[in-house]
């Protein structure tokens, strides 16, 4: 699972020139979720999206507070793009979760996201919908972020974010307990649907 | 060196409440350059920003057509903390190439991504200043991006990207040929530095 996290001024998102969802100061998330992920990406992406400091303390110290912590909003919109392989110059998204799965998986984290903080305080935008997103990048301050169960992020891992991580695991408190065991599939996808998702199932899917 | 590519409707950087740079339809890109990132680097990211097909054709055919082919605009903004790495929920820029290297290499970029497409296609924000990015996502779609360079990303690429790396440097006419020899610092950073940044200094290093 990938997110580009951006801290904002503030968000918006319109679809078909209405707004659907809008929030102030806080985090934009887009979130790219693979075919492979499960409920564990699902809760680091929860834990760090929610306790990233990304902000700065009442005294103006940078890179001292999280969203909660500073009772900021989230706008978390899907984004299956940041699955992307390159082949050449052409992105392809066989990576990407299915949208019939991955329409609920991301509900899930939603509600996740909102029973760990404030479930007001937590908006998205509108699934699968062709969208404009309206994003104020404060500073600008970007964080990219993968989860550590994805097939790639084990070995980008320094030794001490390894050591962090089995640490949090030990004390864990985060949204993991009350979050539900869905388990997404981790079976690989039929080659012949990816090998088809090259050329016009790529193009299908519309962001 | 990462780029977070945002196709867009309009994006545009303020300072202090003054609009310094605008483009309309075309990509805004957040790149994070690190200590370690040479002349190479640069080279595969300027091909792929101005190469990678994110946009549709004439006929609405998706994933056809890239910024140069469509004629739109490129809004470049350097964004340090996307080499953050996170020490549990802090995010540490150690990583980054420091802003006095990091500010003519970047320059350098800019110029060789203007020659490999129009000078004034090309539009930037203001190094090291405290900006506002409005970025219009359009769709939303965003693409991370990795120079295979970089100290993490060989082990990110799927056999078929190297082979297609392989077969585009044999058939090589992109900025490559033209861009600057930088040669910029492979050394690593002092390591005593590279600690004190993980307090004060990171603090002292505002987006």
């Amino acid at each position: 699972m990938r997110a580009v996290v951006q801290r904002v001024t503030k968000a918006s998102v319109t679809v078909g020139g209405e707004q659907v969802s809008s929030i102030g100061r806080g985090l934009c998330v887009l979130l790219g979720i693979s075919a492979e992920d499960t409920q564990k990406d699902a809760e680091y992406m929860v834990r760090k999206v929610l306790n990233l400091r990304l902000f700065e303390d009442e005294s103006g110290r940078a890179w001292s507070k999280s969203v909660m912590e500073r009772d900021f909003e989230v706008l978390c919109v899907s984004q299956f793009t940041l699955q992307c392989v390159l082949k050449g110059n052409k992105p392809d998204f066989h990576l990407a979760m299915p949208a019939e799965l991955a329409q609920p998986f991301y509900g899930s984290i939603l509600e996740n996201m909102r029973s760990a903080y404030k479930p007001e305080m937590i908006k998205d935008g509108e699934f699968g919908a062709f969208m404009q997103v309206h994003i104020q990048n404060d500073g600008p301050v970007t964080v990219d972020l993968t989860s550590p169960a994805g097939p790639t992020d084990p070995k980008q891992l320094s030794k001490q974010e390894k050591q962090q991580q089995r640490k949090e695991k030990t004390r864990s408190k985060g949204p993991s307990e009350s979050g539900r065991d869905r388990g997404a599939p981790r079976s690989k996808q039929d080659p012949s649907a990816s090998s088809g998702a090259e050329g016009d199932v790529s193009s299908e899917r519309e962001p």
